[in-house]
């Protein structure tokens, strides 16, 4: 096995042989044996317990091909609910036994993934650090002097060091990303509400997030997939409803203005490069302001959604006060001056800097951050918990606020060793669709995954985002009088192609503007017509469609490559007596010949 | 001039002579100075300014045709700012002099419309009985001992008494419904966000909204066209996205266990009739369970939204508590005691309730309930003034928190000639869609509009809702097997009817399910085919256009009504050869002669 496991080597695996999920547990035994961290885990699964659970799997589900996380083993951050095991949030006085599943882990198990234990967080995932907990402060994975970064400390450690082959997380803050920056792994924190929180302990339960640690995009994205779907278990669930991203997109980068690495001049550097990487791969770098997310950021801790936290757990913070982390008793207990005309002056100015916000985002198809503008000792970080703290949020906190996604992927290495990361943040429901641009950076940057820098795949397989393609061929093509129509509808162009061969293009009789009618012949042999695919949202094209006045229509038009896609036709009785320009090979041509 | 002004009269007689706008606006100020209610107004345009400004209207706008609301006399509440007017939200001591027009006043200024004063209120909008103004009680125009419903008591009695053609009111509980009911007149509660309330003292800010009152629901609604928009000055505008609704709907219904009536027994008699009404229009009348919807409504003032009122005049009342009506500020008050995270915890209720209350929801189209269960003399109100104002909020609190759109309507009257009123309430961005069901309801009842029971137009014009329909001919009708593609994706049925005569039909060889293949032939003279005109959401129907195989399409299709709509046809090319059974009429008759 290689130093990380990987969905896909698993499922290579397990396929020609469903019994070596055995020998991966005992693989998995040992290397948690090995780990030289001692503070990853709160609790863990007993070896014979895990092992009984793999033999189980191998009789209930014999055929791995069936699930989709068949064998592959996992771990929680302790503040989500296992079935008869405990939850502790990281603080042993608050610990309960829970007598279900969250559905997270409920759906991960009926997938076939095999769970092997709870992992450390910073108390009640309040922090960015890791260094906030009872069971000590997981390390960086670069390096042992350096926080790991949290609250999902453990889950992110454990993924990095190859121990378990995905981890759960809860990114209020940026709790799922800013771990994965510092141990050079994937961190997919999905749209607010995407995945259910039910049965997991609430830190800002208007903003949590569970969220996903994995070695690759490919993988992040698998298992995030399990997971999404409406819950009416938790009430801030809501129906996946995917959104599509252009296939060239615009990318919002920081201004220098906007650039604070609290004196980090070489994440500084690695953010301009990141930014050149983002070019060479094709994609429209754009500057955007960020001072209404950084005025969104700065809610989170300093106003009063801080009393989110302390509803969460208000009786028991009242009766034992002294059973907190000092830091995070500190924090929780300044709600305590925040009154509820407090709390809805903070949603007013919310409302407004989201209107700001919007501005900027649609400036761009996705924003691409610095994860944390830095890394700290632990030593340091203990010295001043709070304010270094909080510059790892500088760019993480605003995300759920604005209800988006994002992916951290990492980008690079300073000269001492320690990694540095980048975000790619889109609009809700743009999970899927940001996916394939998380992986290609993920790829071109040539980090690999982890402590081992593991090389991972480059691809995510793509899906279903709820547009559609449309192949027009005359008055819509880019430039023509109607095009407006396509972009108006949130259009863009996906291919410039041609027809199959066995296409007929006729010039339309009497239409405004100029039209062609395109009809299908089979048995013809031509050169195919130019044409153009574009995409668009399924209500614009529906209304697009709707507005196509007669003889015209939409059918399916095979394309030269052999896709079929759908596009404009013609009533055949329409083109009786017109001019054919099949000849010319386009309506550009045509319109040329008239120039 | 009848004896209520209707934008319909208006218009007409605009039409004919644009300078009788002088003579209207003598009659408006003869109506005022002749109207027994000295407590509709807190303050009046001077009668040379408002001559001035009709003046000024036939100088600047000759054509009335150009304006939507040319010459139409208005009043607002006097909580909507009027640039260079004092706003007191029903408060002296609060006043402050306006230095810009309220968007929703500025809006219809620009569309002609002439203001004439602004109203009386519940001070600081809390309340819904018109008692809680030092500018004295507004009464029911039927008996001067009952209240006019509040808190838009004014906006409510100047159109019911006939002084103006619409008013602009403010609701949050059911402040532009309650006093609709208690005058016989409509209420127009738009989906929030829909008008923007930029310019408008806030009450509950996430969940006020302006309303519009009017005789008829058509000129509600075309008032309410001119205000609908998005708003970048109110962070809680939201651009309109019209929903559609079916023709024959299935209209929610209070169970007996839900009706309370306090006592009331005509009221209670006169909504079992209002669903009876229902019925004979045709309308299927179900069930539903009220308890979320009640639970929903209790934290409009049981609850931490107090604190909205709260964060809305915190300074003012704690420099001047003494200047608040006392039920007023004993309410506002109460807010202290609520904490953020009680605030928070708030939110966590209504996230859950909401989620209960939309499985009710989903069992109906439109809600119809009692506006208010009865109504109270200003003297028992005045006695008793928290609880009794409750009671007319039964029916009303819940529907901002659920972002509903709703028209209360006139609906009979006690045998003491007081007015019951119910209103229609259905889910967010069915505006449009809602009001000629509650047109068709207000004729039916013949209840007239305001005191004088004035005959009203039954009839709303149709409006895009966003939906799009489409023609389908085979596998797709009713009972084939394709249909569900259609019930699945929201799709109704809006007519079963026939093609033009110019369309042929073959059944279309090799495909599965069986399907016929339509296309029309310009000179073909037959007797039009079977087809069924289906209405689906835009998304859906671009969906489901998306997933039609060669050699099928869409295109306009001629019905023989001359009508012209999205429908199947079909690639000619396919149909060479193929079997024709244009002579038996359609798809289901051809399936009968395989049977």
């Amino acid at each position: 096995m290689p130093a990380l496991f990987t969905l896909d080597a698993l499922r290579d695996r397990y396929a020609a042989r469903p019994e070596d999920v055995l020998d991966v547990v005992e693989d998995v035994l040992a290397r948690i044996a090995a780990s030289r961290d001692p503070a990853i885990f709160i609790s863990r699964v007993a070896p014979e317990e895990l092992r009984a659970a793999a033999r189980d799997l191998l009789t209930r589900a014999p055929d791995p091909a069936r699930l989709p996380l068949w064998g592959a083993p996992f771990v929680v951050k302790d503040n989500i609910d296992v079935s008869g095991s405990e939850t502790t949030a990281g603080c042993p006085a608050y610990a309960y036994r829970a007598e279900a599943d969250a559905t997270v882990v409920e759906k991960l198990k009926a997938a076939g993934a095999l769970l092997v234990g709870k992992t450390n967080l910073d108390q009640f995932a309040t922090g960015l650090n890791g260094t906030r907990s009872p069971y000590g402060a997981p390390r960086s994975v670069f390096n042992a002097d350096y926080v790991s970064g949290g609250s999902s400390s453990g889950s992110a450690v454990a993924v990095a060091s190859g121990l378990v082959a995905f981890s759960l997380g809860t990114d209020t803050a940026g709790s799922g990303r800013v771990p994965a920056a510092f141990n050079n792994i994937v961190g997919i924190k999905p749209t607010p509400g995407l995945i259910s929180a039910a049965g997991v302990v609430p830190a800002c339960r208007s903003l949590d997030c569970v969220n996903v640690f994995t070695a690759s995009v490919a993988d992040g994205v698998m298992v995030r997939r399990v997971l999404d779907g409406f819950d009416a278990r938790d009430a801030y669930s809501v129906p996946p409803a995917p959104k599509g991203l252009p296939p060239r997109p615009r990318v919002g980068v920081l201004a220098a203005k906007d650039r604070e690495f609290y004196g980090d001049a070489e994440s500084a550097a690695l953010y301009q490069q990141a930014i050149a990487r983002a070019e060479t791969l094709g994609w429209a770098t754009v500057e955007f302001d960020y001072a209404p997310f950084l005025a969104i950021a700065s809610l989170l801790y300093e106003g009063p959604w801080l009393a989110e936290r302390l509803a969460a757990i208000e009786p028991f913070l009242h009766a034992q006060p002294e059973a907190l982390d000092p830091t995070v008793r500190g924090l929780i207990e300044q709600a305590r001056k925040f009154t509820a005309a407090d709390a809805f002056r903070g949603q007013y100015r919310l409302k407004a800097l989201l209107l700001e916000a919007e501005t900027e985002i649609k400036k761009c198809d996705f924003l691409l951050l610095p994860t944390s503008p830095t890394i700290y000792k632990v030593e340091a970080m203990l010295a001043d918990p709070v304010r270094l703290n909080a510059h790892f949020g500088r760019y993480t906190n605003f995300v759920n606020f604005c209800r988006m996604a994002a992916i951290a992927v990492p980008s690079g290495f300073r000269a001492d060793g320690l990694p540095f990361g980048v975000t790619l943040i889109a609009p809700g429901q743009c999970d899927d669709a940001l996916a394939p641009f998380a992986a290609a950076f993920h790829d071109a940057t040539g980090c690999g995954s982890g402590a081992a820098k593991e090389p991972v795949p480059a691809k995510v397989a793509p899906v279903a985002d709820g547009r559609i393609e449309i192949v027009v061929v005359g008055a819509h093509l880019t430039g023509q009088p109607l095009n407006g129509q396509l972009t108006d509808g949130g259009g863009f162009l996906v291919e410039s192609t041609r027809t199959a061969g066995d296409y007929r293009l006729f010039v339309l009789p009497n239409s405004t503007p100029a039209k062609p009618g395109l009809i299908r012949e089979p048995g013809f042999s031509g050169a195919g017509l130019e044409v153009e695919v574009w995409s668009l949202p399924a209500d614009s094209f529906g209304r697009f469609v709707n507005g196509i006045p007669a003889p015209l229509g939409v059918g399916k038009v095979t394309l030269a490559s052999g896709r079929v896609a759908t596009g404009f036709l013609c009533e055949a009785h329409a083109l009786r007596g017109a001019r054919e320009i099949t000849e010319l090979g386009g309506w550009r041509a045509y319109l040329a010949t008239l120039a």
